[in-house]
């Protein structure tokens, strides 16, 4: 690995963004290829990413009274047929278990694609009075869906992620439920990813199989197409009238309860490479990034060289900090440090420590301030502090200069064909008109937003009378 | 749940261990059954305990230069039988996925038992040079194993653990690894789980498929059967050797690797009960207690009661703690809290509050303790320290009246028909004996231990000379 170059591989962005994405993902180490076709291994770099994730957002998670589960990770035939849209949604990217025990299974597994069916089984068994709701559960899990098209993070055949499954007394409680989690969901894209989102609803066609209503977050990448980074679902008492899920209110009546999901996943990670990444490689926002500061000393060999750059490591020990001591020369460090994202770099060299000073550089501006030692700490806090704010406003900078308005289908053409972004658009609500779009521009639907305008009184597909705004765009 | 008399179900340890466990592990809320046959629901309290097992040793394994990852959950057949070991071992047990996507596969792919095999494939591509020595990898999933008898955590067609694979330059840093983990888990038992291991070497019969060696940690559960609770592989260079797994060393000569793996699995929440338990429920040392101190309130309707319940809440707001604020009554709750294992429970009243004081009961011991309540930080830190102390003494004083010494066939007869535990017996070191000995007295050997004794010279089953002293028993 230390003979590798590693900058010089990457293809421009410019050039080829689906190659830079697949050059950043390798080069960074953040997955190595299997021989498991559609699946990834997940690297130590990738795997410290998900981990602060997933602490993050489990302790939000928890401070709205989320409890975390474990169900089995096998859904029975019967058990998955149950709801009659969900099925239809699942069953085609399916993979099944037909053998265990050398023996032919009575009756066939599926590898949980999703587990709305298991939390129903069980929920209701363990649901019986209105004094268990609400129930508020979560597991961490991967799932299994057999897509022919795959890419790293962003599509894969088994993927790690969170799904929440909630049950309620009430229609009131599960679309408060529903729209709480997508808050929460928004709220840590912005402030721990650095990913501005726009909330909306899904369009019937776009909503989850099986559900009532289907809320999204949706975020832009830096090459203008789309992402869907979480959803969160409203099933009424769908599920629960076809699984049974009943329980005696206050009123001594036997009443259906109301259920919700909602879930983020490793996707998340394509995201902060597609939103913050650049031709040097990862850009990772400070609450994400594994290692937080990297120190490179300058002419390591010097006598105090090496012992001055981990004293300064304990200097910054409130931060996740390495010092690069390896035997790579300081010009190879820098570049290695910029390919993994890490937002701050010290250099510290002889003159330095003469002068009592180091440099620290930026990874998002690449700017090089002069820092005392005595400020190390505090300036370093500071830098942090900025470079997660600024990524946020430059991302947000970003995806508003792309996001345009189309008030009739010309003006839509246009822009779908020649200006990557977000497309707002009225619409008139029916799926003819989004399957048009679909099928002209290859662009979908990604959400109503919550933050409704007024554009135009008229469909920008058929001119019928407006219903709803939508965010239109291509997607991955 | 409410209406539910929780303690009066309970089967008690003395009638019959078996249904006393089962009776425990549901009464407490641990699991709950599927739908999905020989796969259990971890709930809410279950849950818990694994998440802070996870916390205390993933922190552990972090300190020794561990770092995470995520392998695919699918090996391919052809991948699974390149060791010829360990296929024989595994794949007697396997699950198959036959069909993924409508399809049939092309290769049928089993759901990981274990990951060596993927390990090796991820590491044939991932190492090259001596630089990328040691891997020292883990992961945190869940595994298959298609059992036909399963008990909740002790044996499950799907359980969740953590599998440390590890690549490195020489034998003598393998067994340096396999051996430093076995002693993060046996450190980890003893002063986490407060459950004492005997430590050793598993026989050759009872090794690992694929293993050079295998090392244990045994505990003594309270009916005195044998519970195996962790093992950590050495591999030498055997699957190197079999996946080419091959690194340029420093004098430019293509060298195998040499491997280890190790794994806990949630199993130890079953050592957690077996050893802890009484005939009231769980008794949960307060390192992995969900709530380490619960707080009812007496005459809670009394004007003044629930807020100093509340604000001794506050107080103790260092530790995990709950107030129990229902309307049940105060011996139910005591009862449940009882069930639960909550380490200690403080019961406060009107007259408490008039005299300034409280009252402390230990879970362990039921010891009540009247405590000021200007001291009840200080006091509540106290006792849960010795709590979490004597739980260990008294779970080793057990083990230590449990095991037992045998030099001779009829000694080993009479203490494995009539009296539960550890025996410790010199072995010849040949099969023949362990094969007699387990169809005689369904016991297995635990391992040779590391401290070894020597009771007498010759092997308690043949009488040849013997070559090493074997702990004996029944296990789960």
């Amino acid at each position: 690995m230390a003979d590798k170059k590693l900058v010089e591989q990457i293809t421009s962005m410019e050039e080829d963004f689906a190659q830079w994405y697949t050059d950043v993902v390798i080069k960074s180490e953040l997955i190595g290829y299997t021989s498991v076709k559609g699946c990834m291994a997940i690297k130590p770099a990738g795997y410290a990413i998900w981990e602060l994730i997933q602490k993050q957002l489990d302790a939000k998670f928890k401070e709205t009274g989320v409890q975390n589960v474990y169900m089995p990770m096998f859904i029975p035939e019967s058990l998955l047929q149950k709801e009659k849209d969900h099925v239809e949604g699942f069953a085609p990217e399916a993979a099944w278990v037909t053998i265990g025990g050398q023996q032919p299974l009575q009756e066939r597994m599926c590898v949980r694609p999703t587990s709305e069916t298991l939390f129903c089984d069980f929920y209701k068994n363990d649901i019986q009075s209105y004094r268990d709701l609400p129930r508020v559960y979560n597991q961490w899990c991967s799932v299994v869906r057999w897509e022919k098209e795959t890419r790293p993070f962003l599509r894969s055949r088994e993927f790690l992620w969170q799904e929440g499954h909630t049950a309620h007394a009430t229609a009131e409680d599960a679309e408060a439920r529903t729209v709480q989690m997508l808050n929460v969901y928004a709220d840590f894209c912005e402030n721990v990813l650095a990913i501005p989102v726009v909330k909306g609803r899904k369009t019937e066609k776009e909503k989850f199989a099986g559900a009532e209503a289907t809320y999204t977050i949706e975020a832009l990448m830096h090459d203008g197409k789309a992402l869907q980074s979480g959803t969160s679902h409203n099933f009424g008492d769908g599920f629960a009238k076809v699984f049974g899920i009943q329980y005696t209110d206050r009123d001594n009546k036997l009443k259906h309860v109301y259920q919700t999901s909602w879930g983020v996943t490793t996707r998340l990670i394509g995201a902060l490479i597609m939103v913050h990444g650049d031709n040097s490689g990862l850009v990772l926002p400070p609450k994400v990034a594994p290692t937080q500061v990297v120190i490179v000393p300058i002419q390591q060999k010097k006598a105090g060289v090496l012992d001055k750059a981990f004293e300064l490591k304990n200097v910054l020990s409130n931060f996740r900090v390495k010092v690069d001591d390896t035997d790579k020369s300081p010009g190879w460090k820098f570049s290695e440090a910029e390919m993994r994202g890490i937002p701050v770099r010290v250099e510290i060299g002889p003159k330095d420590i003469e002068a009592n000073k180091c440099v620290l550089v930026r990874r998002d501006t690449r700017e090089k301030i002069e820092c005392s030692l005595d400020e190390l700490e505090a300036k370093v806090a500071e830098l942090l502090e900025s470079i997660q704010k600024d990524m946020l406003e430059r991302a947000r900078a970003h995806r508003d200069a792309h996001t345009y308005v189309a008030t009739n289908i010309e003006e839509l053409e246009d822009i779908l064909t020649n200006k990557p972004g977000f497309v707002k658009a009225m619409w008139c609500g029916c799926q003819d008109c989004e399957d048009k779009i679909k099928e002209k521009f290859a662009a979908t639907s990604r959400c109503m937003p919550f933050e409704q305008e007024k554009l135009s009184d008229v469909c920008v597909c058929c001119g019928q009378p407006a219903k709803k705004m939508v965010y239109w765009g291509k997607a991955y």
